[in-house]
Order: C-alpha cells, then sequence, then structure tokens
C-alpha cells in the first residue's frame, strides 16, 4: 500500500500546483533546427508538463508558480498555458526592458531525431525570469494554507537553473511540507544543466532517480527505464519502490514506436502522480505513468495529448485497432 | 474458377457503379483531432472509395449514386469526387436551408494514430442527405436497363444509417440483379453504425463477412485478416472462398508499416473486384486485394493512391525498392 | 452619462457571462471553402466572442454558458476556448450518439473575401448541442445570485437557433435583471437564420439595432456603420444613442484595410462594454467599439488578437507605426 | 445582335472544346520563385482555362484537346484537369523516355506580384508533348462530326509553340467551321513566345485583338482592357465590337484589388463565351466576361473558383458584402 | 557630384563589409506573435542586410564582422547567411554553455502587421555574442589591409547593444578610414535601443540622419522619408544630400502597398550604397535606393528579394506590369 | 593502407570540385507526386551532393562545375546551392529563350516511399544546361593548375547525360590526372539514364561498382549494400578494396530506420572521401561513409543534414539518445 495521507479536495483549490519554468518550444518538425525555415511552437517545461497532463489529460485542478518576462513571446506561452488549462494566475509577470538584457523568457529549440539520428536540444533559458525567482517572491503560506494545495510538484530542471531558484525549491517545499501537502521531485537529469549532483531535497515522492531502491525514507520512487534502440523505437518501462510494496515494476513495452520521445518522462510522472492522488495502488499508478509515458511519445511537442480514458485502456492492455 | 456471369462492356456505360455516402474527411496529419488547428481534407466513402479506386487506380468507368446537400460543403465534397474521377452525374443535389437542420453533409474527423496510439475517428453525419435518401428516389431501371452497369457494390455502411437508406439498398440490389448486373456488399463493421447484426442482401460477393466459409449461396465471399501490432505495424492478409475453389488465402503481409490504414478495406474490395471483374482467377484477384490494401495503407487519407501497375507488381512479389 | 448600475466586483465572480453557441469555424486561409484542400480551425459564436475578448483583450473575468457534444469535435472546441481564457465550467457536455442523429456540434465553414469577392459563410449547425438548450437546463439564481456576474451578454443568434434556445434567452434575461445584472443583447441580424423579426428582450444595452434612436427605453442602444467599398476595404464607423447623451458617433475610419472582417460586431460590442463595465463615458467606450473592430478586421479568425492597450491607443488615434 | 448560329445542343456531346496546352503551374505564393522552398502545384493553359471555366463556374459540358507526355508530371496535370471538370479522354499520352529528352510536359513557374512588383512567370515548356502535336493526330471530323461540339476555343499560345502546332490550329479551325462549330481565339500576346505578330486564323469570336474595331470579317472582337496601378490593383474593364451593335463597352471597375492576375483574360473569355453560348446579347456577355476576370483576380491560381451566380450577381452591380 | 575616393576593386577582396548583428527572426505571418503556433524563420540585422542585399540583389562580393554562439541556433543563423551568400569567414563563433547564461544568439519575434494595426517586433537579444564583442576581437589591419575592402559599412543598432561593441565601431572606423575604405553608418533608431543619443562616428556618409543638411562634414547623409496611411500603405520617398549637390529628392511613391516594411531602410541603405559604389550620382544612387526600399516592402523577411534589374527598372519609372 | 597522394592543401583553393548536374528537387513530402498539391523544393545531383556534404557536414572548401540555364529556376537552384556553402564561381550561366526549347534546369520530381511503396523519382533533365556542356567549356588548367584541387569528383549520372557531358568527364579527369589531383568517380546506376553500361574512366577511387574486387587498378573501389525490406527500413552496410587492405567491411546496420534514402549513395561516398582526404585508414573512411549514408536517410531531401560529430559519434557505435 502507498496510502499517502492526503488533503481533502474539497479544502483546497487546487489538486496539484507545479514550480518550475515555462519555456517555449521552437519544434522543426521532421527536420532539423540547424537546417528548417519554420518552427512550430508549444510550451513546455519539466514541472508544468505535469500539471498540465494532470489538468487535461485527467482532469484534475492544478496551478503552475512561474515567472515570465511581459513581452509578446511571454504572452504567447501565456496562449499557450491557457491551451493546456492550468492556472495562470501564480505567474510572476516582470517587466521586459525591451532587449533581453535584464530578463527574458526561455526558449528550448528542440526536434524529435528520427532512427539513428537521437533527439536534439538546445535550450536558451539564460536570465530568464523564471531563473530569477528568489525566496520571497511568493507567499507560499498563503497558497498553501489559504487556498489549499493537496500534492505539490516540483524537480530537478528548476532547481538547476541558479542558486536562487534553488533555494525557492527549498523555500516552497518545506511550506508545503508544513501544511500537509504531498510533495514530489522530479530528478529529470540534464548534462546541459549538470544536475545530477543536485541533492534531492526532502520530498514523499522522487521520480527520476537511479536506483528506486535507495530512498528509504521516501514513500514512494520511481522511474522509467529505457532502452533506446533508435530515436524512432525503445523498449520503454518503469520501476517504483515504496515501504510496502518494495520494488514493483511496469508492463515493459518492447520495440515501442515513437514520434517524439521529449516529455515522456513528464507524461510518466503525472500519470504516476495522478494514480497515487486518486488513492490507487502503487502498482496501478505505475501502470498509468508507463501507459501515459508510452502514450506520449505518440505525438509532437512536450505536453500529452492522451485522454484518460485512453491511458487506463493502455495500462488494462487494450491493443491500437481503430475506434471509430 | 470464379467465373461470374459479367454483362459485356460494350453494352454498359459503367464497369461499376457505387451507392453510399460521400463524406468529408478531415484529417489532423500528425496530429490529433481534439488539440489540432488545421485540418487536410479529402472525400471518403466505404462503398464510393471501392468506385474511386476502380477508376482512378485500375482506369475503369465508375459512378456513385448518393445525395449531397447543396451547400459550399457539398460542393467541396464535389470537388474533391473530381478530382477522384468518379462520374458525378448521379449524385442528387438537395437544397440546403442556410443552417442544417433539414439535411447536411456528412463530415468525418479521423486521425490516423501513430504505435500504442490507434487510429480514431469520429463521424458527424446525423440528417445527411445520404441518410434521407428513400426508395424512388433513382430510376434504377433506367440506370441498370437503359445506361448499363457491369457490377453494382454497396455495403453496410450505407446501410446503416437510415431505414430508408436499408431500402434503398433492397430496391437497388434487387433491380441490379433483374439486369443480370453483378451486385457485391461490404458488411464494413462500424461499431458507430451498429451495422453488426444487419443481413445480408441477396449479392453475389460479400466483403468484410467475418467467416467466409459461412455463406454458401454466395459466388465470393472474402475478407481481409489483419493483427494490429500497434497503429504503424500491421500483419495482413486476406481470405476468400467460392464454390469452386473452396478457401483460398492471400500472401501474408507481416510488420506491415502503417501511415493510415483508413480506408484499406475498401482498397481490398476494389483490388479485388477488379481481379474479378477482368476475370481473374479468385487467387489472382485476391493478391490484387491484398496488395492493394496494403498500399493503400502507405499513403493518408480514405482513398488510394497507388498505380495498377504497382498493384500488380507487389501482387506479383515485387519489393519496395527506388524506382528512378 | 451611461452610468449603468453595476454591481460590485468584489461580490461577483464573473465580470461578464455569455449566453450562446461556441461553432468551430473551419476557415480556407486566401482560397475558397468549395475549393480548399486545408482548413484552419479556431472557435467562435457572436455571444461568446464577447466573452472571450472581454477575457483575452481586457483582462476581465468572462465565462460561457453553452452546451456542446462530448466528441472529439466538441473537444477541440474546448481546446480552443481554453484559449481564449473563458471560464468553461458552464459548459453542459451532452452525450454523443456515434453519429450525430440527435446532438452535434456546430460547424462554421466561412472564407473570408477578398477584393470584388465577398466574405461567405456556410454554418452547419443543425441539431446543435446548444440549439437543444432548453429552460431548466441551467440554474440561473445560482450564476446570478450565489455566484454573482456583473454582466450578461446574449444576441439574436443563438435566440434564433430554435423555441427552446429562444426560451432560454428569456429565462436568462429576467433572472440576470432580478439579480441586479446588466443586460446587453446583440442583434446579429443573419439570413441564414432569418433573426431580423425577432423581438428585442427586456435588455439594457442593445446591440446591433438598425435605428439606435428608436429604443427610448434602453440604457445604450449602439451598433457599428459599415459602408462596404469591398471585401477588403470598409468605411468603419459606429454610432449609439443613451437617454442622457442622445446620439452620439465614434470615429469614422474611411477606407479601412480588412483582412477577415468576420468577428468585428463582436469585436466592437466587446470594446463598448468594456468601457461601459469601467465606467467610461459613452463616447470613450463607443469609441473602444469601434477601434477594437478595426482591429479584429486586421487578423484571421472570428475572435480578436489586439490587446486593450493597442485598443485604446487606436481609439486615442495613434498610428500604424512600427513597434520595436 | 450578336446572334451566333450555334449547334443545337441536344446534337452535340460538348459545348465547348479547347485545343492548347496544359501545364502544371508552379506558385510560390507570396513569395518569390528564386527564393522560395514550396510551391503550391495547379494545372493552367490559356485556351484550357476556358474550358475548365465553362464547366466548373458555368456547369457546361467541355473538353480539351492536348498532349501530356506519360509520367508522374502528366499524371499530376491529369489530376489536376480531373478536378477541374474538364473531359480528359481527348487527351494524348505520349510515352516519356524517362530524362525527358524527347518529349515533356509543360511547366509554369510563376509568381503572383505585389504593389510595386510585378507578376512575373517563366515558362518551361520546350519540347513539351503538346508542342509536338502535328496535323494526323487528332480525328477532327470524328470530334466535330460524329460527338458534336458547339464551340471550339483555340488561340495564340498554342499556337505560337510550334510551326506543327500552328498547322493543328489551322486544321482544326477548318473541321469546326466545315461542321458548323463557332470557333473563337484569344490572340494572349505573350513576348516569350512572340506570337504577337502571327496572324488571325478565320474565326468566328476573336479575343484579345488590340483594336476592336479592325477586324470586320469577325462576328464578335473583344478585349479586356486594363491599367496596371499596381500588381495589386489595377483599373480593369471591357471593350467588345460586333456588326450589329458596333463598340459595346463592360462596366470599368477601377482601383480593382488584385490578388493573382493570372488567367483573368481567359476568365473574361470564358465569361463572354458562356453569355454568347447561351444567346445574351454582347452587352451582357461582355459584363460576364469583365466580372468572370474580375474574380478570377480575387483568388490563386490561373484559374477561377468563382461561381455562375457571383460572376451574374457582380455583373449586375452586387457589392462584396458578407454572405452568411 | 558625389564622387568618393573608391580604392581600386582589384586591389580589395571585398566590395563591401558590414559590422553588426545578425540576428534570427521569427515571423508568425498573416497571424501574430502572441497567438501563434508557427514561425517562418530567417535572419536579419540592420548592418547585415546592408551587405546581403548588395551580394544576392546586386552582385557584389561581401562580408560581415559578427559574432555568434556555436550552437544549434547558430548554426541555423549561418545557414540563413549561407543563403544570402554573404562571405561567413569573418564570423567568431563562442562556444555555448548549454544554457545561454553566458552567451547567446540574438533573436527577433516581428509580425509585419496590416491596416490599423502596425508591424510589432520585440527583440530578445541580451547577452548575444555579437553585444559582446569587444576592441581587438578582430583583426582590422588585416582585413583593411592585406584583404581589402572598398566600403565599410555600420550603424546605431550594433553601437547600441554595448559599451564593447560601441568601442568595436569606433576601432573599426578608424581603421577603415585610415586604409582609405569609406564608411557608412545607418542611425537606424530604435526606441528598445535607446539609440537615438548616440553620436555619430566618424564617417563619409550617414543613413538615418533625421535632417540631412545637418551634417556638412560628410560626403553624402541620406534618409527615407516615410508617412505611414496604415501598416498596408505607406508614402514614400527618399532625401539625401552631399556638398556638391546640396539636396536631393528621390521619386515619392504614395499610396504604395507594404507586405512587411520590416529592412526596408536597409534596403534603402544598399542601393544608395551600391549607387555611390558604382560611381552613379547621387540622384541616381538615391533612386536606387528609394526604389530598392519599395521593392523590399513587396516580401515577407528583413531582407531584399528583388534583382538589381528589377531595382533598376522600378527606379526608371517601370511599371507593375505582369512579365512573362 | 590507402595513402593517396593528396596535394597539399595550402597549394589549393578547393578541397574538392565535383562536375555534374544540379537539380531542383521538388518532393510531395509524405504524398506522392501523381496527386499532390504542394512541393518542397531543394537542390540535388549525385556529384554535387558530395562536395555539398564535404562543405556543409565536414567543413571543406568545395565548389561545383556545372551549368543553368539563367532563368527564375536557375537562380532558385543557386539559392539553394548558397545555402549548400558550395561556391558558385564555376557555375556557367546559359542565358534562357523565355521558353526551354534551346536550354532548361533539370527537374527531379521524387517521393520517399513508405513501406511497401517504394520511393519513385521522376526526372525531367532533357535539353538541360548541364547535359549541354561540352569539351572547351571549362578552363580545367586554369582550375586544377592555378587554383589547385585536391581532389576531383564526377560520376555516371553526369557522363550518361550526353556524349558532350561523357567527353567533358573524360577531359576533366585526364586534366585532374596531369594535376596530381586525386580523382573518384561514383558509377550511380539509374536504368532510367541506362548507364549501366558506361565504362569506367581512369581513375583513382571508384564508388558504386557492383563488385569492389573486380577494379585491380584502382586505389580504392568501394560501395554500399543494402537490403530493402522496406522503403522505411533497410539493411544498409559497405564494402571496399584497395590494394593493401584487400577487403573490408563498414559495420552493417540492420532493420535501419529510414525516412528518405534518396542521396544516402552520395552521402556515404563525401564520409569515405572525408575519411580518405583526412589520411584515414580505409577502414575508418568506410566506416564515416557508412554512418554518413545511415544519417542521410533520416532526413527530407537528397542531401544531409548532419554534422561531422554526429558522423564520427555513428562511427564510433554511439546511441541514438536524447542530447539536451
Amino acid at each position: 500500500m502507498t496510502s499517502l495521507p492526503l488533503r481533502d479536495a474539497d479544502t483546497c483549490r487546487y489538486d496539484l500546483v507545479s514550480l518550475g519554468e515555462v519555456m517555449l518550444r521552437l519544434d522543426p518538425g521532421e527536420g532539423r533546427v540547424r537546417t528548417t525555415r519554420t518552427f512550430r511552437v508549444s510550451e513546455g517545461g519539466g514541472e508544468y508538463n505535469v500539471a498540465r497532463a494532470l489538468r487535461r489529460v485527467f482532469g484534475m485542478r492544478t496551478a503552475v508558480v512561474t515567472a515570465l518576462a511581459d513581452n509578446e513571446v511571454g504572452r504567447l506561452v501565456e496562449d499557450c498555458m491557457l491551451t493546456g488549462g492550468v492556472d495562470t494566475s501564480l505567474v510572476r509577470w516582470v517587466p521586459y526592458d525591451g532587449v533581453g538584457r535584464s530578463v527574458r523568457n526561455g526558449l528550448n529549440f528542440t526536434e524529435r531525431g528520427f532512427g539513428v539520428r537521437g533527439a536534439l536540444g538546445v535550450s536558451d533559458r539564460g536570465h530568464s525570469a523564471a531563473s530569477q525567482m528568489a525566496p520571497g517572491d511568493v507567499d507560499w503560506d498563503h497558497l498553501f494554507g489559504v487556498l489549499g494545495v493537496r500534492w505539490f510538484h516540483t524537480g530537478g530542471i528548476f532547481a538547476a537553473l541558479s542558486a536562487s531558484a534553488r533555494a525557492v525549491v527549498g523555500e516552497a517545499v518545506e511550506a508545503a511540507r508544513r501544511h500537509g501537502t504531498i510533495v514530489s521531485y522530479d530528478v529529470n537529469y540534464r548534462p546541459s544543466l549538470d544536475n545530477g549532483s543536485l541533492g534531492l531535497p526532502d520530498v514523499d515522492v522522487a521520480i527520476g532517480v537511479p536506483d528506486v531502491r535507495k530512498f528509504p525514507d521516501l514513500s514512494v520512487a520511481a522511474t522509467t527505464t529505457r532502452r533506446v534502440l533508435s530515436a524512432s523505437r525503445n523498449d520503454f518501462g518503469a520501476v517504483a519502490w515504496s515501504p510496502a510494496t518494495g520494488v514493483v515494476r511496469a508492463t515493459e513495452r518492447t520495440g515501442l514506436e515513437v514520434l517524439d520521445r521529449v516529455g515522456s518522462g513528464d507524461s510518466f510522472a503525472s500519470g504516476l502522480i495522478y494514480g497515487l492522488l486518486t488513492g490507487r495502488p502503487l502498482e496501478i499508478a505505475l501502470e498509468y505513468g508507463a501507459a501515459h509515458g508510452a502514450l506520449a511519445m505518440t505525438t509532437p511537442g512536450d505536453t500529452s495529448m492522451a485522454t484518460a480514458a485512453e491511458v487506463m485502456a493502455l495500462a488494462g492492455g487494450a491493443g491500437a485497432a481503430v475506434r471509430r
């Protein structure tokens, strides 16, 4: 059993709040960044994607704590976030200087890869408004205490943006726990951020840890497992541990066809969290995570276009026959 | 032998006429209907697709009996049908009321699926002009008797649209048989239409029947066989039966790569009918059907972009090497 | 003076709620519906567009009361509405029958026109979920009394959809007035709906009336004035009347360049209402309406992409010089 | 009066047959040929466009006599021609040599221009199948005598392709007149073809002549008049002469907004011919031509997307207000 | 006469070298940045655009001195610059830190505007590699002395990026003059850069000065004149001064149709410089500048797609008739 | 050892010069040529592609000797070639006649295929400027002797265009060898050109030979090996021979996912040549060729979008994991 001591839904405005950066993803489709002449854009961010999926895929009430520079690019990110259904009232809007010297919005130029050519991403996120967030910017006691939040999610991408971002993570985690909010953290290792060595904050649920058995103080540790046969084909599974269940494993999907793998880890996290938030056993929650991660790889963009019904059907063993 | 008693081509204006609804398909490409901002459009309809392929792929003279509401959408369907080369002179144009209360054109929002995410279609075809066709609307004796038709094709999608459509099917089949026209019927099972339980009219050739050996009164019974490994990969074959040959099987294609499976059953039907219309043995006709069905899954849209030469080459065992 | 007796913002969850149908607009860009092979899609609806603009352009809290069939098309409309920022919690989701016989979502195939070729729209909205709304479907007393709404907007498109829709309008207007909510109504004349002869409900503000001086019981009557030089160039102005001001006129813009005029009347309405909601004099509110209507014609789609700052700048006489 | 001695429709399979080349137009949209990375394609040809418009805009029965090389490009042209509704049974398909040394299909890279930048076209039509047509290729007596044709149209583009093409024109015109078919000829001056000095064959109706009064042997002479204010704005009118009417002039449209002017002369011709084919007075036929030419400039591509109703409405003075 | 003492072409590798930043422009086409989901990309930069046009439009040998961060975005800018034909061997490639904290590439999100909605640009160029260029980075004596350059161009955008960029401008101008290279400087006023108050360096030719008569020490002072009737229509002219000619004016183009005005000032500069570089009188050079600026406004993007022949034809009074 | 006697880089302006035709490729994306309405365009040519990849992928100095007709299409090819970074100063520009009778530019309509549907190309290259090149057109002694070239590449496509092209190949190969330039030749068998029977000129390195052991006079013979499982999946390897090494084989990649195989042979050649030009052992050079050929199949178009680092990583055994 993984019965996390969740706060009651009626006493909370939000089922989940994420803290993290939201970037504009620029995607060259089947081409490459370095030679394209067109980009499709959408929003994404490791921590945010979890809040988005819980809202659009699983129908929960979510919000994101982040900061954006108030220019046309930031407003485009907002336009995308509205599509994502995530409450944007907690976004800090920072005045823009007209040039981007003092503050900017994070950008993420990422191509999906194909076959022997791996996915490739360049983030252009220096000096972003999110990376400049600092302790004291957010009234966490109001958020967790007055508005009420059942689950708080953040992770190692945001924490690696700057020392002040890292301090905000600490401040937020502490406040969340103080108010009885469950806290999850996705390590989300990125070589460009060199965030592999950041320690884990004091959380309930850790995702993306290299070995789920190594964190006996956690309520749940979980991670995806992936073998990259090619950019277009992966073996994909998931493993989790809790004190009550020990190690459990999700269905391994071998030779999974991949259109765009970016964001699949976040989709795994959201499926897992959805299961835990709704009181499913860890085995089931893990299957939700694995199925949602798999589905997210079948569509372009960082974020998932799946439905809860599809996640549950796939988790339950359904095939890919046509529905009409 | 499957020598069907075909009428002579010289005495017939049409090699084949289909009766059925033609819908506008709206296709979000590699995305999903629920989140797209662009659609590609083309026309399609289970019965119509057979007439289209016999015309464009196999070079025969075909027409479609259907009805359309006379508005810009209906005219767009006509524009697509003209591209399809199918004679449109038998289309009934029904006046539009400006709103779509009394009569409409059928729409079909369908996404192709990818990997573990299956193809998904939503038809919006209520109150369509085709579904409102009724006995007496068409002068079948003029069509079959005066103009002359060698083969008449209809099926279980149109029959399921309404009681009056079903009556039109009965009326047409009877008239066709009276004039010596071979009649084929594709069961085309669709859960949304609940057409699995409709009985088979009195036809010569039945397609899409669950078990080809169960219809000893038919001249030919045939169906595709498909194992959905994923939306992007199917095992695909076909089986047929005739009194003379008993059960015959086409080449099984395992691990067939699929771009868009929608319409492959209709392409199977058209390849089979082409073989039978040109007097090939059932084994060969069945190979044409299976090869054409396979080729149709390599291009977007309900309808086939293959050529007769490609169908015959694939049926004869040719590979996918580049031609240039 | 046009000081409408507005409810206090603090006591109301919403600044404005619209009642009306939201359709999916399918737009062939610079081509025509009847010959296109691609559509861009967005959402739109005469009454809804006002709520959307007040939210996205003017930053107010708005919602829409409507109904949608729960299929992929309805979910696409929802996806677009989320982008629009309008609260979707008041949407009624009606189960879909898989075919569209009992209930559907409204569609709107509209091309923008160019030069001597006028804009042209075909709506396919028969049997829509919105048109089937009936008295008793909505708990208006909860909405206006408990949640609180400062301004209620509806109009002659929704009212013309069906007798039951008309009854819902009556029921809603009465409830709104009972709770002190200001009510506006846009006549929105459409030949396809034959809604020119519908009487005006008992409202405070009427928009789109043929002659603003003919409604002495209203607090405000207003309308745009337009001379269509071509589909690409209009003379565009606005006129309003109130008991205190008599007839006032907005700046007339002659030879205004038009990209897509559809929705400009709704943008006029939203600018006017914004002005009135924020206590501006009618002259200023009317200028906001005229400026917003003009800006909405410079972008594709039914809905506005302008900002409040741009509306106010244009209303104040600013030119179209580059900003960078 | 311009009562041309037209053959009876019942005795003719075709209302009009055109003789000319059909090219693939490659259109860079709002960009330029020399820097684009995408082309939209459609079919076009000065003589063919008249047959296409009479079929798709005016609902008449038309065909084209032409030749195409039988390769994928030729089949793409056929695909477009089918969309155009023109009977393709008179097309000669010439075997392709795999390289294009002996025979090719004509291509037409044309950009629309904008403002001070004029439209610009490069034709790549050397060695085309059409240019290699020769006397004896077509059984004109069968066409005009057995099948029956009411109106035959050809022109100075096809005639300038080669000496043999010119001889085919002569052969065809003579045969047409022998069978009582009305013959029209559009001079269609093109500097690249140096066809200004070709003499006029012995025809009934001449279009595009520099001075309509200089051809007293004709039944009708007509031409458009155009003043190019910019690529985006033209003054556009038309003038015609007949023995009975003398010189007549169509409504002059000043400052007409132009999206793509290419093909407007052919649309003028088709509107005029439609009027004459249906027995309208020359004044009315000329107005149809001028209105259709104006409408054709509001859409991309060489060919018209207008409807007969729109042509007649514009010819009758209608404006460009929205219809919905 | 404006006979500038130009170095001999045979002794110089380059006809012109520009110093400035090259940004990636992201263009939403006819939509807006804040609501788009797709961008077209191209490269641009006030100083660079002059070198590009002299190469691609006028066929001269040019290079750009700039710096780029060595990541996928920088390589995309290089890809675009190669298309532009400008020699890229003088580009400094700065190692990227994976995040964009220390160095980035400049981005420019710009929409073109339409009618009453003006063009709008947001540059995101803080911390760009170009803005971090510093004295000593470039061996100017090698460039001007050994390789040889006839004309050096820079301007007020680059100079405003940073104090070190300003110092580089000073260093370069001094070196150029020391080696007998003509120097031009475009003030290029941008509110976002607050560069209106930067003094003019010691140059031969100044462009974009508010009043051409106020700089008696210059060889040539010139500027465009523009009256913005709307974003789609400008009155556009140019004025220049030289000691020998006094004030001269180019043809004024009233009501010029504008597709995308961004970059037209740079196109003016390049046309003017081309004239001066080839020894034309100032009057002629000014007409080249005005014509080229006008043509550049008829195509998307910052840079010109015109040809020298088109520039000269328009400067000579040619119209916008079709060429084919 | 395969130590080819390479000329010193310092004494040569170019590392490699190719002789061959450059065509405009028109690509229908995931659709088919015969039914598409849009094409993406890029440039390509068997011999040219090698020069392009050596420049853009491997950073060497390359040029192409070819001829183009001087019209908008030729200028579009030039625009693409500039993007390719290949020096265009050796291109012969032939005046265009306005029609394409005497000279044209080569076009290549090619679709990529999918699954059981093979790639399909139609070249339309008759009468191209390149095919009309003749001995004496190029001053080879100036190129090889004065400018200096380390490696010269040509092949069996250009040689098959015409007798005069074949003679130019002979003339060039002889001149290259006379000046100590290494010469490679890619047989590049094409059924449409019937070039299988052309003899091999007197070269150092032969590519695409059916059996690498059959040419003992060569320094290196090499070829790819390919088993077409489907258009989307190939087994792909390479084999080479040199006197010193005998037969060597590259890593065999089984089940390689293919997006667009066209041009992969040229990418193989360029990788191999890069290895040999930089003095790598044949085994390594062959691995570079095989890896580059594999990467080129993961992107659209004839030409490669890979980087040297990616080629070397894949050749060294790296996988397709995401990089970010």
